[in-house]
């Protein structure tokens, strides 16, 4: 049943959250499905959301605030992609087991609003490569329709993170995981990074059976909606 | 006769450098045209634009490279804003004969590449508004469409600095300013920040008798017309 | 006993990892000793780390590794300050429970070092206040002394998020911690970010009554103590 | 006579420009005396200095127009370095007749205010090694007294970019460039990258037959000596 969402926690707008470490313990765990994952939620991740929220917020601080929510989703969504064990050797001598992260990475935002994590991306992954993708309603049948894509060639043998800050009806998201597919990338190899993301739009996605990783902050029914717009200042 | 191109210098690019404080000393100063202004080159942006040339440069180095001289010809495009005369108080109690810049500006990216330029208008101007117009050609017609713009409601009362890195043969810009006019903004607030133009692409402005401002680093025929597709990583 | 440590994991360099939620789990609950928390530790962390010890690194990458793994501990030392329950309303009339911190905070750096996480202060803090303290061996006793000290004015009544990478052996911090009391500044409202600490370090801190809370990435008796020379390129 | 400044304007401050590309045409000329170059002032520059100077300006915003200021002054500076013709072919096959810079630079900045500029040449120069020096009043002599110097190992083989934001008296320079010349760098390879100059603080360089060369924004018996507490919060 992967369209149920279960919420762990209990307060006001069933925020749910989970370990970072615990790699096992998804929402969705179906073959068929999505699978989420929350960034650990704390007072500090609180407090940015908070400041996302607030209408009355002024446009410099909520740009501020939605930086740097975004760069510890992107931190925290590189976490999530393959690596490899590393031992290297210290300076005063001592052998490490570290590890290391392997090659063949990119980013993809859906524009506009998505265009707005590729800074922090570029700040945590130097010279990565990043696609885009356009998509926008039909004007006559009101379907997504994609407008626009740029993607790096080889993209098929990369793990692609798709960047798109607010997952609503889900809708938009669909259709770039069906730009993504047409250009032979697997769904496992797919993870969205987001800020919000409602239950609806996890639906959305089970639904379609799309098996992509969904990396938030919050899933709420409410979302701010308004992201794109005040972010860029076109309100 | 402002579609005949005048370089000053007589190398074998034909630079054409001025000063950055000679406002009257543009190459194009015909009413009915486009003023052509660039950035006093200096070593350091001679560098700067042997890196982004040379094709066997790191996307790294690339992008590094590419930021620091937009990062120039920003700073430099704002010095092209509307300013007041502002006389303040200092910690010692002089006072202070300084200017103040006016309010009522904003930026509008030509996606993609002019997207590149976003982040540095952002870290010159704290929480500028900024707009994104997307063209390409049409499939069948061949001809420069619109595919998107959302632009801040009241532009019509700004000063644009339209954001463009390499003009080519200028059709893109040209479709872009029949944008800005469709939304109210008349050719004179409107500065174009580029990184390389072409002869070519300053006629084309002409010859559409646009009359908005073009800064740049540098005019030659020859021009890095891979930009967006190394600076994204999609080459 | 406030100074024994017990490293909650077993590997081969007794990393400790805690929840970041878990406020009441520190290592040290003595009343009389300092507390230590350790970031969660993940994949991309122990990455990070392990570029921070590779003796063969470049020191382009080291810089770029370790400003990153500044950047997330300083995020976590936001999460430690003091806040307030915060309802806002939404764009959309929603009433939100959301949280916001208490005024009354500033930023220590001990010289050389800790000034290499200046930066990510501010870029979390914009315009937080940092004072600054240079500590070194006295020539003649070798008895760490102060050299310098400049603090914002008012710092008795702050919080202070005291900078030092790299906690070795644990007499320059305990100098710093002097320098603050004699400003009026209480170890409860100390919170020291660090990236590496030894357990030696810590029984310092424990052994002199300190009641500081200390935040780091790692625990382990071998610490990459050229930190500084490789950060600032003085090796 | 190198000690005689001649501003080459006549307004309320003396503010001296040149061109930055007229290399010949320093201010001081003779040969055992400083050089000093001026940045191009424009209206950008101009408001800049303003806010610097504004006492009601908030901290904020002066932290944020101090380091654009400090990053025009520091690219300026860059263009000072040795360089060298340097051919490279264009993705489109032509030659490009260009130039890069030699290797063999480094940083150093005067504790505490320099370090303001610290984070600008990183930008700017990737990785860059940079020396710190602390020089302070001696209780009992009141002379200018070194507390602490680290320096790159080979600096006596490196041309270094002395950053000070503030050069009033002259004297901590002065002791900073006997530092410099103990560990074996000669003057001609010193530039020192300032803010704002006093002609009594270039004259204390010329009398004592400094032959550094200095790069400012603006010459001016006011300067705004509160800058490095404004720009840290300790005031």
């Amino acid at each position: 049943m992967p369209s149920t969402v279960k919420a762990s926690g209990g307060d006001k707008y069933n925020n749910v959250t989970m370990s970072q470490n615990d790699r096992d313990d998804e929402i969705f765990t179906g073959e068929s499905s999505s699978k989420v994952k929350l960034v650990t939620t704390n007072d500090q991740i609180r407090r940015l959301q908070t400041i996302i929220r607030d209408k009355n917020v002024s446009r410099s601080e909520f740009v501020f605030s939605a930086d740097r929510l975004i760069r510890l989703v992107i931190e925290e969504g590189l976490n999530l992609l393959p690596f490899s064990e590393h031992i290297v050797t210290t300076p005063s001598g001592h052998e490490y087991d570290g590890i290391k992260f392997n090659k063949g990475n990119c980013g993809v935002s859906i524009i506009r609003s998505g265009e707005a994590m590729e800074q922090a991306l570029r700040e945590s992954c130097r010279s990565i490569r990043i696609g885009k993708i356009l998509i926008q309603s039909d004007e006559e049948t009101d379907k997504a329709k994609v407008y626009y894509a740029k993607l790096p060639k080889d993209i098929s043998k990369r793990t692609v993170l798709l960047m798109y800050p607010i997952l609503s009806s889900g809708n938009t998201v669909l259709k770039a995981i069906e730009v993504l597919r047409e250009h032979g990338v697997i769904d496992e190899k797919i993870i969205l990074l987001t800020l919000f993301v409602t239950p609806e739009g996890i639906d959305t996605l089970s639904s379609a059976h799309s098996k992509i990783t969904v990396l938030s902050t919050e899933m709420n029914p409410v979302v701010p909606v308004h992201f794109g717009k005040k972010y860029f200042g076109t309100d």
